[in-house]
């Protein structure tokens, strides 16, 4: 593994993916990528009784399945490195107790699903593990009701607001084994341009990025047109314009490949208007990722992706106490192991 | 760098932490320690407005030291790895705004200064980083207020109850220039035995201290005879008298080295009785780590020492959802330069 540029690592031993797996709400499963998940709850309690211990669940299965799919046991697994938007990660560290595995809790909001992918394949290409389990999740209605209003309010909400996504995505990674390649992690710097509307976290994150973007464009010498397909995070609609825009003006054309988001991926807007902008939430970007993405690539209909997590960072509290929204994203670029050079 | 064992990393760089900070409150700065920190402020409010703003103020002014001490530029430095006790790890994120270094952050509690000092070490070791920060901090006020009754109610508390010291220590890691250097990591594992009670951390974290220390035990192929000092983070008189009972009855004797407890370091119980059963937040072993124990290495007091932060991985809602508190240890072995085998 090497420092690549200012803030990216190329990763030498190209760890791979070698099972990965997706759980999902009924909401996601009447999406356009229902097809992807490999399993699909019926309803929103996850048959728990609290929407906390639903939480808990959709990650615990999804790593239990990414264990049985990568075809190693829980005691091969050497780390668990997981995260999640609830207060203390709590979703993540009860999981990891059923897990068993010694366990690296991260925060970076919805942008986990690549700090925690990134941070397993640094482990891995260290040689600091044959084995290791990147995982985040979220459920819509800890989230919404943490950050923003119980859903069971039904309040009104702004054109901006996003929608959470109720979903896990876990991912094994290893130097032994096949599976589509991490050759590249680019880590974000914390953006702040001063939105504080938690209804608007598209805006708030689209600077973070577009930062990321450019820096790992810099620092890998790579541009647009190296990937079949760059997705950020959980922009939606509005985010997703603005960092399109920035872009455009910062000399960088997004035209040059198939730019995308997992928020707007998830869901079919027309049908499903009650997501409003889009989908968010730590879940997100890994669902679509581990889901929809990581297929397409073993099919051969993509061979690289950049995928560009971004998290508003921002607490409850922060928010009451009048602060702006502190946002970051981090971007892990996948190969097919067919198409590698 | 390798994976030694099941659980634990042997980095064969060696990285050194060149530069280390401390900071602390008006409490911390009667202590004991009082002499071994950078800067003692005379207020509780840290000249802040909000505990909160006070809280972020201590790891900005840490980190900012310990860029000073390290002689680098925020420019050089490529990552800033944190985290604290606050709902979405608030204060690292503002101090990461701050810094403006790409940022990885962490949540393991108490445990976080040695989960980023771990990760700091592995991104060096593995040629990932040419400098990396790891910072932490804590707030009596905004700690008491969150997991437990704000500070001001003057609540009564049990005598198993620990008191959150206020400060904050941060270290530079480099694969270039002198200080004391990293050898191991272990990291630990989720240990709940079913303790519910937010007043007795100290039972609820001894039996992660106690597994942690096993593993680095088995991994390494080290006994406690193997280092001058082994100090757990925050179990204070409770806890860390179970964990030495606990090792006894496993067969490994802590009275072949100097075991001891940062918690029951920073005050003296004695002369300051409000603390109860001693000190414990994200602050309380990374200041006396990187205020005490590194200064002590620097004088040739001390060769070895093993520091086992513990973390009690509760959330205020999961605790009042009647659930247990979920806990662990990571272990970090320091060594002193001359002292280097």
């Amino acid at each position: 593994m090497m420092l690549t540029g200012l803030q990216s690592w190329e990763f030498k031993s190209k760890p791979a993916i070698i099972g990965a797996a997706t759980v999902v709400g009924p909401e996601e499963g009447q999406g356009p990528l229902s097809g992807d998940f490999d399993f699909v709850y019926d309803n929103l309690e996850i048959d728990e009784k609290t929407w906390e211990k639903a939480e808990r669940k959709l990650l615990e299965h999804a790593s239990s399945l990414a264990l049985v799919h990568a075809g190693i046991s829980r005691e091969e697994l050497q780390f668990f490195i997981g995260g999640d938007l609830m207060n203390q990660i709590i979703s993540a560290t009860f999981a990891a107790r059923k897990i068993g595995a010694p366990y690296l809790g991260v925060f970076g909001a919805c942008s986990t699903s690549m700090e925690s992918l990134a941070l397993a394949a640094l482990i891995v290409d260290a040689g600091g593990a044959n084995y290791a389990l990147a995982g985040t999740a979220s459920h819509n209605c800890t989230v919404e009701k943490q950050f923003r209003y119980p859903t069971e309010y039904g309040s009104q909400k702004p054109l901006t607001a996003q929608y959470t996504i109720t979903g896990s995505g876990a991912a094994v990674v290893s130097s032994q084994g096949s599976g589509p390649r991490i050759t590249h992690a680019t880590i974000g710097r914390v953006q702040d341009l001063g939105v504080k509307d938690p209804f608007n976290m598209g805006e708030a994150m689209a600077p973070a990025a577009a930062d990321t973007l450019v820096a790992h464009f810099r620092d890998t010498g790579r541009g647009p047109e190296d990937y079949d397909l760059i997705v950020t995070g959980d922009l939606a609609a509005v985010g997703h314009a603005i960092v399109k825009d920035v872009l455009e003006q910062d000399g960088v054309s997004m035209n040059k490949t198939i730019f995308n988001d997992c928020g707007l991926m998830i869901y079919d807007r027309d049908k499903q208007p009650f997501v409003i902008a889009g989908g968010s939430g730590c879940g997100c970007s890994a669902v679509v990722t581990y889901g929809h993405i990581l297929k397409k690539m073993k099919k051969g209909e993509l061979n690289r992706v950049l995928v560009v997590a971004t998290g508003a960072l921002l607490s409850p509290l922060s928010y009451q106490q009048g602060e702006s929204i502190p946002c970051i994203a981090h971007a892990v670029a996948l190969e097919r192991e067919e198409g590698l050079r």
